[in-house]
């Protein structure tokens, strides 16, 4: 052996966790195990903070009391596993940490065994030490030992158990969907399988288990649910990754108001339970068009006001060219007003401008409403008679800042809805911990494609017209409004739903509105369209993304910190090394071989 | 529309599901939905039953009370789907059927809407037909729909719910692991992901999460489990599937006897919530030793005795050359006593001949013991003294059957100990209400590789040999045993697992043993050395497939019968046509191209 070899944990039995060790224990014999967090002598005495996933306990080594203990406590060094037999006791007077839960005592160690040594950490594993992720990510077993770390992994738990807990007393069953399937030609790129027994066939990883979900309604599951990793071979942003997790729910013989219902009280009990957080319901509803007209947004932040209000019919006719030919090219003029914000330099609203522009507005208008009145480069364009129904629509006050877009409808909301989100969190108006639910309804059911010149669906091509809609279907697609709907957390589309379409025929309408001709509806979606065929309830369900649930439970900036094992951006896994090569004989038996890449041909 | 419109939900709401109806309820109005099991027509009424997941009701149509709900009713057929609003009310005398939990009553319905037809279902959904899997696997959505697998999947459903909270209440944290991993070298074939950002690179999907949970280990999480898709691109038996579902633990500073203690109480959990069958704890154990010696294979099933009898010293220097040779030989002449077996017939004898030579026996002796005696061809090569020790150890009486394999120990074991589970099933000793629970220990560390010439893991290279056997590592490495622990019920593993190495040196010794060089060991588990050099704890855990575990709870001869979507023994997906051909622009992206199939060359 080149190292010494370490002490077995032969007949010791671990009593407690270090973190639940409080002044109701003083006098008990326990035995706790765990990693040293930190050793320091004091006049002989050795001290050593023991550290497991509930919390840190002081050990206390007196080299009176067991000289061969001490002198074993003299070897450990940081991150060292040890377990010892002790006796909880009040800590000296003087000593009380009352900051911390096990602050009061302290074990009297009589016996010490080393179970394992440990080199030096890359990096400190406390709370305050800044690492560059890279390094964090390589090392993901020590990352992990962060008290930061392990509150979100067991909050995650938590959550996923409130969630189970509610919806089995709900009726739902948990029933697995394949990981291997086939694969989807509508959103994002798929993962793909090599098959080998199929050589030339691929499986794709689900995108979603959206027609398996269905099929199981079809089949009088009544009501399903599933925990299930979902994959998406995207470029990724900061809250992406390829595997992502969802809770994933159907129910048979409901509208969007049992689903609705039914969902929001699962959310409350969450917050309840893995917060103490108590939240209302039901929670608010706001459809699609009243969420765009009052915010821009379809996932709009309800902690602060900051509305949107249209100003179009009052400049319509205005001295002001930029917003008079908005209005006359079927455009809207949209304005925010930011209370108080007068005070705003010249360089605070060059950058707003710059912000606005990345959502392709062309400019940002501002006013000051100041002392003097309103000062604005557009000011002198108005009368003042149109300057007074502009002031009074906005509530404009001695103090504020109000800020213009004039576009299409599409930019004036997106620029000025971003702007207003953007505002609300450099203004310190979305405290973290103020939680705002709004369901998002009534969303169109379909898009104008403009690179394919057709209509696209825009949640997918399931998803069932309103009733009172189905109409429009023939005369006007493009005013048809969907039985969709998003649960939205503080700007946050948390997840999202639908009620789906059970109806064969409408299907089809459907599929011919998307210009999904029959025989191409066959190949892709052939057995769904079959199953509608033999006596399929009404159904809908819905979708939470559990990474980024528990990313606004736990405060999160990145979702990263709510996955034990997450890939970078480039969807590599520094700790293993995934994706990795493979040998030339795996290839071959999956009929498949590898490109030259271009520098190589 | 090409087809009726079907009526809508509108406004109306379930109120019960149909098999939860009583006597109880008599008198109250209710809303029911489901399936047409079964329409007809009785002087003027009509009776349906309707179903849905949780049983069946009767529905009486009377035209006198709403023609249009009769006249509807009239017209819909098996499979459609209905909803109706009616009254409870009591069968009348002569039509209750006390084999239905709905029998005394039925709903007397008011009003009626049809959600949903039907096309005709290409098989009947009866418990009674039988249909070729491959037409059931095609139209899965209708299969799903019979009773017999609605409760298998309920049943799953409730197993690994009582998992869960067993799980949750003795402290251990769900995490979850990465889907999209590193191909490990180890163990079956992977199934490769191609990479698109990293072309040429290749993600493999889990065949375990063995190396993530022991990094949680060492990351302090102290206790993980999850129930979690693992992946084997082998060629499929009948129990086996591309992915399937692991009951995934591991926990910290525990040995092995905290391992079983700990899981034994959560399957004896699952019997009492999902089968109310009372388990007894502490299950029976055994080690490999034992296993081998009494019944020739490591998975016994202790429903019946049968077993195996070592005659190897009786028979050394007997006149049948055959034993004598085997004896003197290093190998193994056992048997079996098959009491009240003398009346097989010859065509029985060869039946199990055939059947061990499976296994690689060249023959099987048998003896009947008949009113005249030792019946058998080899009966005239011993001596009476000698046919008395063998009747005496074989507990020979009147009318036994004794049955003999004389081989090397491998084949010796095998052959027989399958024969005696063959005999098991075929004599009826094997009731599927008995259930017999065994933990198999002490498994040997190592095995030797014919093939490669050198020793490979029994279980894997991670898995801990026992502390008094740690000298034998440098003497005599093939005596070591592992601490590692199958649990077996009936003859079927349904888990195991061991205590893990969390020794950096003690692994070094091993991956030496294994022929693993350094180099090749940091490639391959890399990451793992490095964790455990970093203060790893003592560890260990187990794994059960779900799968198996619900085929037995549910007595399915298939685990296409637990799967709600399984994969054919080609590993297809009969309903969504997986693994399909994929576009050459997905290729492409993914630095991939088919290799041309033999005759397209």
């Amino acid at each position: 052996m080149n190292t010494p070899l370490h002490d077995t944990l032969g007949t010791w039995k671990r009593s407690h966790y270090c973190g639940e060790l409080t002044s109701a224990h003083i006098g008990q014999q326990v035995c706790l195990m765990g990693w040293v967090q930190r050793r320091r002598d004091h006049g002989g005495l050795i001290f050593i903070d023991l550290r497991d996933r509930e919390g840190i306990t002081q050990l206390a080594l007196d080299p009176d009391r067991d000289p061969q203990a001490h002198s074993k406590a003299d070897r450990v060094r940081s991150e060292y596993v040890i377990a010892v037999i002790g006796t909880v006791s009040a800590r000296p007077e003087g000593t009380v940490n009352p900051k911390m839960k096990t602050g009061e005592i302290e074990i009297e160690v009589a016996q010490l065994k080393i179970l394992n040594s440990a080199k030096t950490p890359p990096f400190g594993l406390d709370e305050y030490t800044e690492v560059a992720e890279n390094i964090r990510l390589k090392h993901r077993y020590l990352d992990l030992r962060r008290p930061a770390l392990q509150k979100n992994l067991m909050l995650r738990h938590r959550v996923a158990r409130t969630v189970r807990t509610y919806l089995d007393a709900q009726g739902f069953l948990e029933i697995e969907t394949p990981v291997l399937t086939k694969s989807t030609p509508e959103g994002a790129r798929d993962y793909l399988v090599p098959s080998r027994v199929n050589g030339g066939c691929f499986f794709a990883l689900p995108q979603s288990p959206q027609l398996f979900k269905q099929l199981l309604m079809v089949s009088g599951y009544d009501r399903y649910c599933q925990i299930v990793k979902c994959f998406r071979d995207e470029d990724l942003r900061a809250d992406r990754q390829p595997e992502f997790t969802q809770i994933d729910c159907e129910m048979s013989f409901v509208d969007a108001d049992d689903v609705i219902t039914t969902m929001e009280k699962m959310i409350a009990q969450v917050f309840r339970d893995c917060l103490g957080v108590e939240v209302t319901t039901p929670m608010a509803r706001m459809t699609y068009a009243e969420a765009m007209t009052r915010f821009g947004v379809d996932n709009p932040d309800l902690r602060f006001g900051l509305e949107l209000i249209e100003l179009t019919d009052l400049v319509a006719n205005c001295g002001f060219k930029v917003f008079a030919e908005v209005a006359a090219s079927g455009g809207l003029v949209k304005a925010i007003n930011v209370k108080g914000g007068a005070g705003f330099s010249r360089k605070d609203l060059d950058e707003l401008t710059d912000f606005v522009k990345i959502y392709g507005a062309k400019g940002l208008a501002w006013v000051k409403i100041t002392e003097e009145g309103w000062q604005s480069p557009i000011a002198k364009f108005f009368t003042p008679t149109e300057l007074d129904a502009l002031g009074q629509r906005l509530d404009a006050a001695q103090g504020d800042l109000l800020l213009f877009v004039a576009d299409n409808p599409r930019i004036t909301n997106e620029a000025l809805g971003r702007l207003r989100g953007h505002l609300g969190q450099r203004l310190g108006l979305a405290a973290k911990d103020d939680y705002r639910f709004v369901w998002v309804t009534d969303f169109p059911l379909l898009e104008w494609d403009e690179e394919n010149q057709r209509h696209a669906a825009v949640h997918h091509p399931f998803t069932a017209p309103r009733d009172q809609d189905l109409p429009l279907l023939d005369s006007n697609p493009a005013a048809a409004c969907a039985k969709a709907y998003d649960l939205v957390l503080n700007g946050s589309e948390i997840g999202g739903g639908s009620i789906r379409i059970h109806d064969q025929a409408i299907q089809s309408k459907m599929f011919a509105l998307l210009g999904i001709g029959e025989e191409e509806a066959r190949e892709k979606f052939g057995f769904l369209l079959d199953a509608l065929e033999y006596g399929a309830p009404p159904h809908g369900g819905l979708a939470f993304g559990l990474d980024r649930l528990v990313m606004i439970l736990t405060g999160s900036d990145s979702i990263r910190d709510v996955i034990a094992f997450p890939k970078t951006q480039k969807a590599t896994c520094l700790l293993s090394g995934a994706p990795g090569e493979v040998d030339e004989k795996q290839l071959q038996e999956l009929s498949i071989r590898l490109r030259l890449r271009k520098k190589e041909q």
